[in-house]
């Protein structure tokens, strides 16, 4: 297999390293996170940041894409003894599209047996929580949200406007297992998935970010897609939807669960249009159970499930300016329209539960009438589905399953928090999943920033997950480049918005490299920023001497317009003359303080 | 001369020629505008676009660096007969930080002989407007922000959130005259710089955007920032500021202002500061009013006059993460500081102001003391200064000054509109003219899109002009490649603000490209696109061949999975069956409509 097995991006990060900690509940849980190691001049101890990259970034790891990442939750999952291992699902030609000879992407070398649960058994987060049982998937999440700021010295800063979100100063095990209980988390865990490192997605957590990949019929490959995964967990991707349409989708699936530390989502629609060749009006109920049952063996965490977009309501969209955008919300219509039926996912949506609550798969339900253009946002037939889609959240929770709800798409400013505040209303508070929005639809090409706008907003009103745009949206599909800028520019998104609600920890790294910029540490200032290797770069254009990276001056204004320095000059004599003293004079008013009125 | 002159970037955009529109009150003023032509299958008219890029796109302009541009509002300025022709001031070598011989950049080959009022009085758009007249630039900058409106076929949309601002549904000259006359808006247009094509900032405008150049000792040369002038306004700068602070400041600024269709604004305290060789404790009010005179009559537009730092204030920065950040504000602390004694600027504003107002030189009061950190937002030292700016307002008015005031920095998003809030209160609503804000630090090399979340909040908000940011903010100085994405995303911002708060016309553009994105016609989204050269050669990435740009599918998906595509078979099935009556049988519900009921 060595001639075809994938290369991808390893080593740590510029002065990083991964670190663990253990569990308290769970001593054989490691939840790793990443320390900044700063200069010994700052003073300060290592910055914590959260570390979705997995074992890639750890030199001491041994990886070998041919067996797969380790199974480090096998044991966890094993041990509730609510489980079975079973022959599972035969893979057959049209998985692969019926791809053949040396068009077919070789099988993932290890074969796993598949895993569900016993009888009709729920196995998932949620019927755990609600059982009152605090899972190691639950300390895991807990520890890793905390990032160690149980011990830190700062103070906990908890400036911010929240929106009746309520995230507590710090996460206990019992507060994960209640906001799953209540749906207003989600872990996405599938049991088939154990080598995935445990994550929350909910309000009262860190906003996390979807990065999506896959190939498609026109363009990519195998060995691309596992490395854009990689790649994205680099940078800080806390989930990776695999979106792949053409041939092969089984196959390079395989390769990127078995490979991927972090939650795999899929649209199980795209691949069972494959198996029917494409024909909308083919599609059955029985070749998407296959799919799903497919998908759920190998360790898929979340499904898109459009079962949202009704017979009734596609009338509604076609007066828009640009119809249905989303894949799977237009292959449904479609279906629908021809055989004048009602939805069939909508009419099975009982029996997609039963699959998924059997595996601990979680929902991600799809907006499939989603606004494509600034024209179409927030209309009726985006909000219908949307009421729809609560419905079916109640429908899940009853069958103890995991649901986000996925959101727009295109939605000027002044009419995004509507949406979340909708979304809240009538999805019974599941976490909302937005793909940005795009808040205006000038400027293909940089629709990494239209949407970046819509993203930091809705995250700060209540969004729990955002799915990136790259800037290749409505034009390409994404390189690695793409995916890099993509995944960076919706960290930001997620981190300003952390700091707008006001989480407690979220200022802690902006403080660190402030301070870093402020004392001309740029080695720091470097190491902590999202992308220290872009950051240096473009330091080195200006001032590519490694002597500069030790001036006392910025390198865009030169040492006379420093205002950073000149500031240092301010402080040290305000220090010598007894500051205090001064401003108290100052405020007072004396000769020095010249009323308005003399100056006119 | 012609070894030394400038190469700059010239001819049309995309599918684009500029057209002119007349003045009815002057008839001989015309009033540039960018119509994109579409494909013929579209049938519809061209799209009007503001244009800020000059004669440059005009393939049958003659351009003449050497020369400057045409001086357009020189008749209109002497055919108000209240200025005079005068010797002007000499230059001597300390205007140039005394570079000579071959480091001595030329002299612009025209000098033009300087202007100024008559007496005392004031020749300010503001004078004219309280005065009830409205001028030739008045009529331009009304038919300009019209954008030809008056003549759409569509309906005005003025769905938005505009948080009190009152954007009428076509702009007037009287509606300029007035906004003009009580602050709202300001028209920098100094009468020595009649080659700039008037237009207004005003939080009842368009949202314009400010790009930044200039040398610094450091690095950069005189062709380099004549062409990234040139270069910004072809991206849409509505504005630039000239930031040199190295040698040649004064013979830059003639090449830069003679050919620029943009008004420019400075910060002539860095060239003041040269004159005293750096060192900000020997600057006096003779030197800095004598560059004031020297840039007045080189016919700078707007100056950033840094008089709300005051001694008193100083302290309060003392405790601040990152100090004081802004170049101006840090040098006239360490003056303030060192003497003892108040800001000279604030002691002087009123003969600054008689200046300014003998040339109609805007002001920006600038914030000197802006937060350079999250960790200091909106902290005391901001809004103190601030409520100075508003008295400084006041006087300004007095002296029939046009005023707007600079805002911030670095602010989480939830902080923003306290902002504009406070702003709008303290300032009687003078033009908020904002720097990002950024709304987190820990993306040094992503500031722009850091920052243009902020932009487009703040603009949204109400600022009335948005400086950007480019990716090299913190690490180096902007490249022409920094200032066309600096200038793109700041276009975004602008666009979505404009859009959120409801403009009239905003939307036109986003509904042309979205209708072109719907019915495939690729050429037409790249040419409707804020940059239509990476729109395409994205799309050639994916799709390279000819044919493709005529695809009707959408190159990330393939034909099978285009949801567009699908779209239009539902639309045209839709049809075919008479969707109206279809739609209403399932309003009404029907065999069809499965009550939820059922499905569980």
């Amino acid at each position: 297999m060595k001639d075809q097995t994938p290369t991808v991006t390893k080593g740590p990060l510029p002065a990083s390293r991964r670190v663990w900690r253990k569990g308290n509940r769970f001593p054989e849980i490691h939840v790793p996170m990443r320390e900044v190691v700063l200069h010994p001049t700052s003073g300060e101890p290592p910055v914590t940041i959260y570390d979705s990259s997995g074992p890639y970034t750890d030199p001491k790891a041994d990886i070998d894409l041919d067996r797969g990442l380790p199974r480090l939750r096998e044991a966890w999952v094993r041990a509730r003894g609510d489980i079975e291992s079973y022959t599972g699902r035969h893979v057959i030609p049209a998985d692969n599209g019926f791809a053949e000879g040396a068009r077919l992407v070789p099988e993932f070398p290890v074969r796993h047996i598949p895993r569900r649960a016993t009888k009709d058994r729920a196995v998932t987060q949620m019927a755990y929580a609600r059982a009152g049982i605090i899972t190691p998937e639950m300390e895991f999440v807990a520890i890793r949200e905390n990032l160690g700021r149980d011990g830190a010295k700062e103070k906990l800063l908890r400036d911010g406007e929240s929106f009746g979100a309520d995230i507590p100063d710090f996460i206990t095990p019992e507060f994960v297992r209640d906001e799953v209980a209540n749906g207003r988390a989600i872990i996405p865990a599938n049991i088939n998935h154990p080598e995935s490192e445990p994550m929350a997605i909910g309000r009262n957590f860190l906003v996390k970010i979807n990065a999506n990949i896959g190939n498609s019929a026109v363009t990519s490959s195998m060995a691309e897609e596992v490395e854009k995964m990689v790649w994205a967990a680099r940078w800080g991707a806390d989930t990776v939807m695999d979106l792949s349409t053409g041939r092969n989708i089984h196959n390079i699936r395989d390769w990127i669960i078995r490979n991927s530390p972090v939650p795999i989502g899929t649209v199980p629609l795209y691949q069972a249009l494959e198996k029917v060749n494409g024909i909308a009006e083919d599609l059955t109920w029985d070749v998407f159970r296959d799919t799903l049952i497919e998908q759920a063996e190998q360790g898929v965490d979340y499904f898109t499930i459009h079962a949202g977009v009704r017979l009734h309501m596609i009338p509604m969209t076609v007066d828009r300016v640009t119809g249905i955008v989303s894949r799977g919300g237009s292959i449904m219509a479609k279906w629908c329209l021809h055989h004048h039926r009602e939805n069939f996912l909508y009419e099975h949506f009982g029996e997609i539960c039963d699959i998924a609550r059997a595996y601990d798969v979680s929902f991600s339900l799809g907006d499939g009438l989603r606004p494509g253009s600034i024209a179409d946002a927030n209309d009726q037939a985006q909000f219908a589905e949307l009421e729809t889609l609560g419905e079916l959240t109640q429908i899940a929770w009853a069958k103890d399953c995991q649901v986000m709800i996925e959101g727009p798409g295109h939605v000027p400013m002044h009419k995004i928090k509507a949406n979340m505040d909708k979304q809240l209303e009538v999805c019974g508070e599941a976490p909302f999943y937005t793909l940005g929005p795009l808040t205006t639809d000038i400027a293909p090409g940089y629709d990494h920033i239209t949407s970046g706008i819509g993203a930091a907003m809705i995250g700060w009103f209540g969004t729990a997950m955002l799915c990136y745009v790259t800037p290749k949206e409505h034009l390409g599909l994404p390189n690695r480049d793409d995916v890099k800028v993509g995944v960076i520019t919706y960290k930001i998104a997620a981190h300003a918005a952390d700091l707008a609600k006001g989480h407690p920890a979220a200022q802690i790294r902006d403080d660190a490299l402030s301070r870093a910029r402020f004392e001309f540490r740029w080695e720091d200032q470097f190491n902590l920023s999202l992308d220290p290797e872009t950051a240096r770069s473009m330091h080195d254009e200006t001032l590519p001497k490694e002597a500069h990276k030790v001036a006392h001056f910025c390198s865009m204004c030169g040492p006379k317009f420093c205002s950073m320095r000149i500031s240092h000059d301010i402080r040290a004599e305000a220090q010598k003359e007894g500051m205090e003293r001064m401003a108290e004079k100052f405020r007072k008013g004396g000769d020095l303080y010249v009323p308005l009125e003399d100056v006119k």
